[in-house]
């Protein structure tokens, strides 16, 4: 078992930097194509099996130090009675968005194993054949909250903080019944095996601090602390949230996962004793290969000084990109940090 | 004359703090939908007694401190000779992107006067009429480069840096012909009368720091080098560019607009004796009256110690937003600051 991950969640030193990327069981792996070829987005997140396929699938064939189960956010938003759908090209839709108390009213703290067993089911499958880590995650309850008030994803976000700042009563609202909703799922897959937990805030960079205070980061607080009892490792990402790193700090997370937007050395500084997860900008596995190493070079000179550190990239790997590309920045991470 | 945003803009002393605010001219106004109502938004920008008209509007309805010449940043990349077109609800439009060395060739630098001489003629038009300095304004060119390398707005950006990662070359080829020719056309704008120059740089918030360092900061640096001799104020707005702040400094200008992502005690903290502009989130002017006036009073009071301080939003304000608050948060700002 490589438990390199897992040290560096924890803090202690590791023998090699470990890495893992957003979204690298995804569209940009021809195997992963093939097994979607047949299925919708949806029934593939529904299909156990497949799951565990399309999640083993980078780790094979990249030698990714973590693996992540197949799944999407919004699931468990699905499992609260929102009608979801996924339209290609277009992305998640929600037809009845939540903008009153009434549709409030119609969602439901569901049970996560009557409802979502089959993402517990995924979770206890990948557990016998893995032999890195497995990271569980969910959507933070304030990027849920979005997709729920805007319909789907969102331009200018107008809705959500038309609502924050309007009628903020049924903000909280919303906000309690997603975060009673993400808690439970998290530890059921905790139960189930997941041995980390990574909490997904990719909307939540459109709020400026004060705001992020009020409106976002207690219900993370919540989360992180109703999970104390598994004693497992949480990981916070705040997507375009370099500004909201100091606040950040307080959810509660043993790592902070950072986008591309900021220098590493610079979240050192500001983070002290949290360990860092990121940040290579996706798209710079685009770079020649000299200069891509090159850059990850810098990258893991400059992150020498962080209290853990797993390297990353600081978004979603593209789905244009070469698997050889991704392959060349995980074995770069490897050799250069001492593997 | 009130030159009190000139005043602020020098880091000089004002008796109150000075406001405009960005797309000030624009769609939540009844009277700018009214002159809309007959007219295509290019042949808006081309038609200077109608911009003259725009640009008063919201100084007289709403007793902004400056005015903005209304006109598009994408006007000069028309001129360079790629063909615009705006369609509602989708924006700009270019039907040939610049993707390889032969787009970059057709390319021209055009004479300002000659092709944009509308720009100027509103110009000169509005400075018999103003009582409060006219601003001037480009689009920087890192984001005049995207609009012709994506072909109008997007979501990821992947063409962009595909070129600024795998062609180097070619993309620093299209920054330079892209920054003669804005430096050209501020040049034009400050002889016929503008006061001030904002530099608008909307997406390169998309920027890691090194590449922003790399691609983006020489060619404003080169820009505001040149307009030295005009002795005219600098504004310098990097769009979710907080992160880029520090390097912002080197920029040249005179005042860094902020976007409300950073608390601007933070940013005051960072920038040291720059002027700074901002930065209150344009959706915020959503909130009801008092807490509205309680969240400028605040900024207000975090930005006593900035060395110039001029309040606008950390973005364009939303076609939605009802001309009432935004008079309120003007008016706020006036009294708050001892107006």
């Amino acid at each position: 078992m490589n438990d390199t991950f897992l040290k560096a969640c924890r803090g202690e030193k590791t023998d090699y930097v470990p890495v893992w990327m957003m979204r690298q069981a995804g569209r940009y792996l021809p195997e992963y194509q093939k097994v979607r070829g047949n299925i919708s987005f949806l029934s593939l997140c529904k299909t156990p099996e497949l799951c565990v396929e399309v999640t083993l699938q980078p780790v094979t064939r990249l030698h990714m130090d973590a693996a992540i189960l197949f799944s999407d956010i919004l699931i468990p938003m699905e499992a609260m009675g929102a009608g979801l759908e996924f339209h290609e090209g277009r992305g998640p839709v929600f037809h009845d968005t939540i903008r009153d108390q009434a549709g409030l009213d119609r969602l439901i703290i569901p049970d996560p194993e009557a409802t979502m067993g089959f993402v517990m089911e995924t979770i206890r499958l990948l557990r016998r054949e893995l032999q890195v880590p497995l990271i569980g995650f969910a959507g933070a309850p304030f990027t849920c909250a979005t997709y729920l008030i805007e319909g789907g994803s969102s331009k200018t976000f107008w809705e959500t903080k038309k609502m924050m700042f309007t009628q903020p009563e049924l903000f909280h609202g919303l906000m309690e019944k997603i975060t009673a909703c993400t808690l439970a799922y998290l530890q059921a897959q905790a139960k189930a095996g997941a041995q980390v937990l990574q909490i997904f805030d990719s909307w939540v960079g459109i709020l400026a601090p004060c705001d992020f205070e009020e409106f976002a980061l207690p219900y993370v607080q919540t989360i992180i602390g109703g999970l104390q009892d598994t004693t497992l490792p949480i990981i916070y990402f705040a997507n375009n949230g370099a500004t909201l790193l100091d606040l950040s700090i307080r959810s509660g997370a043993d790592v902070l996962g950072l986008d591309w937007r900021i220098n590493i050395r610079d979240a050192i500084r500001r983070v002290g004793n949290k360990a860092l997860q990121g940040n290579l900008d996706p798209f710079a596995l685009m770079l020649p290969r000299d200069a891509l190493r090159q850059r990850i070079k810098r990258m893991l000179d400059a992150a020498t000084d962080a209290h853990g550190y797993i390297f990353n990239l600081g978004h979603g790997i593209h789905q244009f990109t070469p698997p050889d590309q991704a392959k060349c920045a995980v074995d770069a991470v490897h050799e250069l940090s001492g593997r």
